[in-house]
């Protein structure tokens, strides 16, 4: 099977039937395992990081538990001692096994949870044979939940094993041959330039028939207040310029809380960079690799891309400016199906003078925006209701995917967010000011 | 002199020259500390409380660092050692002592501290006379700035104190005869009713000629969708349900940080109420009283006003829902002008239908909103500009002054801000809800 | 091959040569991981515990530092990374890898580590048959010290495992038939017997022409008061007893730190064990078994362990009296040879009046002795002077050997040492007495 | 009256009656607090540190509860919430307010704490009076309990303010004038000698009529290998050249433990020491201070001196080996009733071959004796008998006093014990070093 093409199914598109995509996502999944140990796929190394096996498992648990144990009947649990252990964080759907111990259990192995997952699929193939969904919109929008979620952890799978080999001194590459970018790529990034969006009274949020987290509504009106976005992301280059600069001596560039995190933690570059003799290196998914200057920044958190935003005497877009810039844009760009798993120079270039360039794809972009509920929110009734709404407090809203983030997966209107110190996701800065001129 | 009449000085009033209003908003300080002893003014009981001493002497610090040091010639340091002890937070001021020590120094002792504020207070009304402020608007801003920050820091020493004596096993009293409300406070509150408030575009933000923070402009749009406010605050008798209906052990209920900060902290009812063979009882600067059920509720988090909320069908106001449901009010309430310190039932009644109840004074009134710059913002330029900007993460705004404000610093534009886990300010909840019917 | 044959050598004995030994030791290591799935040998589940594979590793560098790189010419790093992950505590021996990240480390695999030990093995079996060691008895002793340095580490992936395994909600067995102990150990515990032990002065410490640890000597004179000690360890039934007596809730029975640390851990009885449904379970390297009551109580701490004996009216014994009255037993039990890996019942029993019974084997027994140096002690010269001589301060002595130490490894002299909190060795208690008589 | 002489009592004596001894230690810890503002008597700066006013209470609280209530009918508590707040760590004698929590409390005030004491002291005087003790030698052990109690307090009074001063960037002097040495205190130190000590079975122990802690009995024997003390303490002088030799930078002088603790905390000299400027300065009661490098050195903790010792090719005494050295020694020297209450220089002197200088008075003498019960020991009945015997474990035993003991306090076998990372004591260095020759 060509799991690059089953990999890519279209989420929202009509003819693959939701077999063909159900099989496609789930292979992809399993397909980002191989030339694994199993050595690699049992570690955790730090709380935010789930090993490989967990991922393989959780989302396996999520299809068992919200749609084959309720809804399929005479389904029976693979075992029922994994639902303690493969549950993440739904309070309402039953204990479950410490967060942050997750590295600590070495059974079932890699193979025993492959297993878990051929006899979940085995179920929902009959399952969706049945064709419940087809007739029950509630059902569904569990499955296309599910199969969300499934493609969420996949981006994960791929961010935590990149810290799981970091900071092992071997410094183990992901996948030696992965980065292998075709000869365009080397282009330099897309002049700077600054690109007005539209303001005024605008409509923010989905709306359409398909898919979307319940996050992503409902569609509400904003004022946007006139303002610029930069037509592409802040390079290495330009990151390098800030560092030189002593952006981080400097506390006044910084929220007060980000400058105490700077010190206690000993912050001075992105996080997976590192000078060797004098050149900055960066670990990447194919190992360590020299500081490329015209590839997109990735790996700051918040606080480093706000500072960088007020060295820059600009600031961090909110995320309804990024909407409406983003807004008609074809879905395309250093997506997951590329399979690079790394930001790079030059991608999706903007060639006239109101175009952007990197909407979509190399790195998630950094809000100014709290991930807060629009105007309206309710979340889904149940315990998929606890998917996003619990977790709206003391994070930002992040904008337009990542090199690792599937192109099938996104919206414009999608809405990711983590907390201001995290920085092991693919994340970066796009630049915006306000007014219309300086 | 009295001390009431001096403190309550008609901020942005014209008559009061500003040496008047100096010495008003300075005595009031001091005379908050009549009858504690020096022991009391000494103890820090967590990071987030200050000494009843550091607060006299840091904003003393303020005015000797910002107007006397470098705008009034000749004046020389009360003592070359204290501007490390008293600078708070101001990077840009120089050194400073940590935060989480500031109870262990014993020295300067209270009397040391009162004869800092002689000797800076002197040199102000010195520099004040000769009017160096009258054609230097920037003058004016920081002399005003420093009396609005003394005032910030009059709330907190009350706030801090509240907190010393009520970890102390026996229960002290800061005055005892301070809550002697006047007999119309024994009124009900009034009855609960939503109303509907201004939207569409609105103007949001400070504008006009007075003082303002930084923080509370520039005036911007906003888009506001159809919405109704509580017509008063929650009392402890709608807390007391919540309790009862299990809102503690509801997980489904709380943000999931709150849930764990809930489990690891193990909270069961606002930060100062106590069981005492089935009863609740209440800690106040009064001492421990029994709770009274028409009081407002007070010295809740952000957490728990968010999940009383979500228990109620409703959830917190946005801050711009609030500023245009107060916008035209009257600043009038259970202010620090009263002395009573303590939120009280039934004040300042709301008799019509279209109008609100306590939107001043009682207690601060938790918003959903996460506290972020408007559009537009600029921070001041030089060390100042530290006083909001570098605190907009984590924080969520708090709207409406409480018992421990003083009217005279008060604005319908004000944005107070704090952690969500906090409740020892004068916290409490507002309903809302969105759309104009259920 | 016979691993048990090769696993018992006899470690001073004359016949065996050093490399029948040293194949005999290396593979008894490797022969305790057949069963284990790769996913076993990564995890490490608390900062005392090792994974499999480090232990694996770990043994292998001790030889390829100490023996192969600066004794055997020509002999070439089998990886130059590997001394940096590899080494433990040996700061003579250059830079090394934090302990509390062995666990994060998924490369080398467990493949590639064994390939790493069939690299050191060759040329060790090499430079053993050139016989070096033959003339020089430093090399003897440190190739005696690296074997003794194995049989250290095969207890301790033992005790590892078992941690591993235990924290696992699936609760894995290491070895389902390893137990299978012979009809006779249903015998019942030796009936409770003070013994009068030798007194006044005695020679201490460890004389005679084989291998020892620095720490066992000098042999010198102590002055022993006259004392008693049991006839054999205390048992599951009496140590429940102590807790039915309310052990664990009367403070007069501890030692202030052991307290504390009850009350903040929540100790409430030995670290295995677990109760269901009303009746004690613990957990073994062959799973869940029902508490059996006539076995020696396990996996007690030292503070446990003095706990128990000033509630039963007695103390714990000093390591001398512990050694004069082990002085001409032999070194039989319930050993790492028998591959039990459990306490067992009334193993190697005392049949008269004076004679011991579980000297050796079974459970490590606590003594009051904190681990210090003897009079004239100096550590050996080097690196390995780290073995033992820097871990002499808040740990305490304890005697005998376990059902997870080789035989061929102790003597009555040895004297191993853990701090007073640890409670995952197998470590018991044999009671004392000071007098003669009560 | 005369504190100086009041304060110096002897405690074994028979001519001053127990009123007159009662009254001279209790005036004397009041003297020692004259000069202190309320302020210094309530901070509390780590959790090893009381605050002033928790001393002057807490002894008092000790009369009351094991003397006054008990023993003296008709007693009434002075404020039945005083023992709640004032019991230490007598877990028998009911629930206490936390130990890192004494800063906390500001009320009651000092002044309240001396009408407590005055309270106390009439009925104790009252008590004396009638005489109950003299018959009953159980009431005379609990006065003699309570008036040592009362002097290791003083000690800790001293000790405790020098730490809270120490923090404080103001650096105050707690007596400006206490350190007037005279004269003959500016004579150098006298010349290194080792001195042989007696060897083979001693006894060790308190025997006498007198008052004797119960962890210094009983007497018993222990044998002595030869060895030998160093005649005089370390000097700062001989510290330095420690420093200097990179003390500080070669692990292999250290302890693991000892290592781990110094790269995490940072230490490079003793506890108070400072450098300015490339000058060492200490901080003392009486303020900064150049380091006179002739003073015995002080403020080093366990780890500290073990390591010099190693440096110096020598090791730590043991308790016995310390105690037959000192055996037939006047308790003279640099103690409290010199009010000094710092270390000197040359303080009593050893003219002869085969005497010890500064056995008693200026520093503590760490040893490498863990703290543990001596063989027989039974600690007292009820919860006096928690004053000592919980503590053996994870502590070190000092011997000798120091410039901040009682001389009327000190026994030769008197046991003083700090776990091995404590420095804000009075702790120096005696050297000792096995056999007779080198």
């Amino acid at each position: 099977m060509d799991i690059q093409t089953m990999g890519t199914p279209r989420l929202r598109g009509g003819d693959p039937t939701f077999r063909d995509r159900y099989r496609g996502i789930r292979d992809w999944t399993v397909g980002l395992t191989e030339g694994l140990a199993p050595e690699d796929q049992v570690v955790q190394t730090m709380e935010d990081v789930s090993p490989t096996k967990w991922h393989l498992a959780h989302t396996t648990w999520f299809f068992e538990t919200f749609l084959l144990l309720p809804h399929h009947p005479g389904y029976r649990l693979h075992d029922e001692r994994y639902p303690y252990l493969f549950n993440s964080y739904y309070v309402q759907a039953g204990a479950r096994h410490c967060r942050d111990q997750r590295g600590h259990i070495s059974r079932p192995t890699v193979e025993e949870v492959l297993e878990y997952r051929h006899h979940v699929d085995r179920a929902m193939m009959d399952f969706l044979e049945g064709g419940p969904t087809r007739d029950n919109p509630d059902l569904s929008y569990l499955v296309e939940l599910g199969l969300n979620h499934e493609q969420q952890h996949q981006e994960l799978l791929l961010t935590d094993l990149k810290h799981v080999f970091s900071v092992n001194p071997l410094r183990p590459a992901y996948a030696p041959g992965v980065e292998e970018q075709p000869a365009e790529s080397g282009s330099s990034p897309v002049a700077f330039r600054w690109v007005e969006i539209p303001s005024g009274v605008q409509q923010i949020g989905w709306s359409g028939s398909g898919f979307a987290y319940d996050n992503e509504g409902p569609r509400h009106r904003r004022f946007i207040e006139p303002a610029r976005l930069a037509n592409r992301l802040v390079t290495n280059a330009e990151y390098l310029e800030f560092i030189e600069a002593d952006g981080y001596r400097r506390p006044e560039l910084w929220m007060s809380e980000g400058w105490a995190l700077l010190a206690s933690q000993g912050w001075t570059a992105p996080f997976y960079w590192e000078q060797r003799d004098g050149e900055w290196w960066t670990f990447t998914l194919s190992g360590m690799r020299p500081l490329d200057p015209d590839e997109p920044v990735s790996h700051v958190n918040w606080y480093e891309a706000d500072a960088l935003a007020r060295w820059a005497g600009a600031r961090l877009p909110r995320e309804e400016e990024w909407e409406v810039a983003a807004r008609g844009q074809p879905i395309e760009g250093n997506l997951a199906e590329k399979r690079w798993f790394h930001p790079r120079r030059g991608s999706s270039g903007a060639s006239g003078a109101g175009e952007f360039a990197q909407l979509f794809g190399d790195v998630w972009e950094w809000t100014q925006s709290h991930y807060s509920p629009y105007p309206g929110y309710r979340p889904e009734a149940g315990a998929v209701g606890e998917y996003n709404g619990k977790f709206m407090v003391n994070q930002f809203v992040l904008r337009g995917g990542s090199c690792a983030t599937s192109g099938s997966h996104l919206r414009t209107s999608y809405r990711n967010f983590f907390h201001p110190d995290k920085s092991w996701q693919f994340t970066g800065i796009r630049l915006a000011k306000d007014g219309l001129t300086d």
